[in-house]
């Protein structure tokens, strides 16, 4: 990757993706599940560029998405409706409307009020909805609390006897059809037990509904695989697919997995310029041209992203605070970091920013968002234009 | 404020703005400062809305920008360019060209190295750029760590000493005329000691820089006035103009202050509707059609908002978590909160939403931003659309 080129070419700040280590990514999880029906859907929210979807979508990945903006995101970039899948606790009519109109591959539910809604909406389009009910297995996922998603102080899915409830009531319903059920206890995943266990209790609970006559055919298991920040010690694909196996034996299901970081993560780079070195007291700073408007992670999260400066003397080094030109001191890459001594406009490549950064991004500060391009087979384009001031004001200048 | 029929005819998630709330504030603080030169520069950061600068200008109002977008706002609202003042720890060179060109009050410089580029960039453009130092005097401010700003390990500003090479190097050069000096040592600010102890010593500093024939004509206080979401008891007006005119006795300056939250938080109002209710385990949810890709304060700053529930039979409470679609737990908006009970489609209004709010918002999860509205003289007006899917995919739906 010729990152001094890409700045050159696109100007910074900016986000480069490697289509290529997406595509390994996509075909390593693929295959932990080979001799399984699976599906990977693709979680369209941690890169939600269509050029990044339809790059999934051509190596045969569905999408889980969680608005309707997403599902037509992924219809827009090919992805077939019969591997779209609308997931997300706050649905509103219009949106469940069209997901039905669009004759996606089924709904995740999140609650019983809106299993209602969705029946009564499916009533009134003459349809038949395809659902699936989201189960929180109460299992503490140990990930950071904001994306801990899979225990009962959290808003998501509903517990096992809720679930039953719910099967039973779709079943016995002319507008709804019970297809799958889904879990996912959180993001950025590094233990494979709480994985293990909630798969096994969602399996259970499989079982005993077919001992009831209902026949579930999907078993989603979300995603949320973690991956390499720093120097976290992820899960293997393979020992991933084989707890799940493990977990469904005897069981007639397709496994659907909805990876995201997973698949984007550390394919991404945030490409910054630096503007000034200062000193405050002791603090030295290094204030770069991206801000926490173009990636939010270390503001919100406390994120570490590895920084890496494109200098050719890495001998010395200086411990500072990368910061960008948002007015306020919560708008940071990275704290007491040491860094290669650096100049202006040299350039800093902040790694794994291909999930959730982009997608994350505002004009906070009147900033407009950068540009993205996507490198495949040494060949770099671009896949979305730098916001321009216009583009900021557009919705607005007619009113003032 | 008929939030109900707002919300009918302009639909929600939506931010609904009371422009005679901010005129009352804006003169309420302009008052206090009578029978002294001052200037009211909005910092437009804080509601960046184009009808609300030019509210603003209307009034009066200068402009604090802090990126070159945020001036071509302010002069876009008819804020004449002698009242505008950019400040900014990261400018870039075509902002810094931009702002000479635009022929504004100042620039207010952050950092030596800032300096040269200012004066290198003003004898390109065989000009003459006036600018002020912003002093980080190194008080702490109590407020939080994010928007604290007036401590040395926080990247604004410079120290005393810097500060008075900066205006030594600034006289001598036949680009640069200093003609202000600036400080700001945070937002949301209730403590009036550490404001008075900064203004203190900066004036100090004004009178020695007197001595070395430095004449400063503006006496820049920044802003960061707090104002009430929950009960915090504020500063008033009066006592604030009072330090800051006991601080610089003696000395002929024009005040320039730059209010932003001030003038905007309480003005402002998140109007959003109940989508369902669902209860996991012991713990309520209400669910939302706003999320934290349109008000990002809660999970960002664990800010507290507000929430008022618009229902008749306000008898009966529940203790509930407010939360939004996204999909993550971070999205929300209150935790463990007693709201009245509640039904689909309730309205409910979220307070102090008019600074900080639209203008940190994103498109995350592909989901559009809000529309404003404006209300004047009991008169609603759009002041901005309802961002739709095709808005959000404009830059990068080519490149698919």
């Amino acid at each position: 990757m010729n990152f001094k080129q890409l700045a050159t070419k696109y100007k910074t700040p900016l986000y480069v993706y490697n289509l290529d280590y997406m595509s390994e990514r996509y075909k390593e999880l693929k295959e932990a599940f080979k001799g399984r029906k699976s599906i990977l859907a693709y979680a369209v929210k941690a890169n939600s560029n269509l050029s990044v979807v339809k790059h999934f979508g051509d190596l045969g990945s569905g999408a889980d998405c969680v608005s309707i903006g997403e599902v037509r995101r992924a219809l827009l970039a090919g992805i077939p409706p019969y591997k779209v899948i609308f997931s997300g606790v706050g649905k509103s009519d219009d949106e469940i409307r069209e997901a039905i109109l669009s004759d996606i591959l089924y709904i995740n539910v999140e609650s019983e009020a809106e299993l209602f809604r969705v029946e009564q909406i499916a009533k009134e389009l003459g349809s038949v909805s395809r659902i699936s009910v989201r189960v929180n297995p109460n299992i503490d996922p140990k990930t950071h609390p904001y994306i801990s998603t899979g225990l009962h102080d959290n808003k998501f899915g509903v517990d096992i006897d809720s679930a039953k409830r719910m099967y039973v009531l779709a079943k016995n319903s002319t507008a709804l059809d019970p297809v799958g059920i889904h879990f996912h206890i959180g993001s950025q995943l590094t233990h494979l037990e709480p994985i293990y266990e909630s798969a096994v209790i969602v399996a259970d609970m499989v079982r005993s509904l077919l001992a009831i006559d209902i026949e579930l055919k999907f078993f989603d298991i979300g995603g949320g695989l973690g991956v390499t920040y720093d120097k976290e010690v992820t899960i293997k694909p393979y020992d991933y697919a084989q707890a799940i196996l493990g977990a469904i034996k005897g069981l007639d299901l397709t496994i659907i997995c909805e990876p995201g970081r997973f698949l984007t993560a550390n394919a991404g780079y945030f490409l910054t310029k630096v503007l000034y070195e200062k000193q405050n007291g002791d603090k030295k700073f290094v204030v770069v041209d991206g801000a926490m408007n173009d990636l939010l992670r270390p503001s919100l999260y406390n994120a570490y992203h590895k920084i890496e400066a494109l200098v050719e003397d890495k001998s010395k080094t200086k411990v500072v605070d990368v910061v960008g030109p948002v007015c306020e001191s919560g708008d940071f890459f990275a704290k007491n970091y040491e860094l290669p001594e650096v100049k202006r406009n040299d350039l800093l490549i902040i790694h794994s920013a291909g999930a959730y950064g982009f997608g994350m991004g505002s004009n906070y500060n009147t900033r407009g968002r950068s540009a993205e391009v996507a490198v495949k087979g040494g060949e770099d384009r671009l896949i979305r234009e730098r916001e321009e001031f216009e583009d900021i004001i557009a919705l607005e200048k007619e009113f003032i």
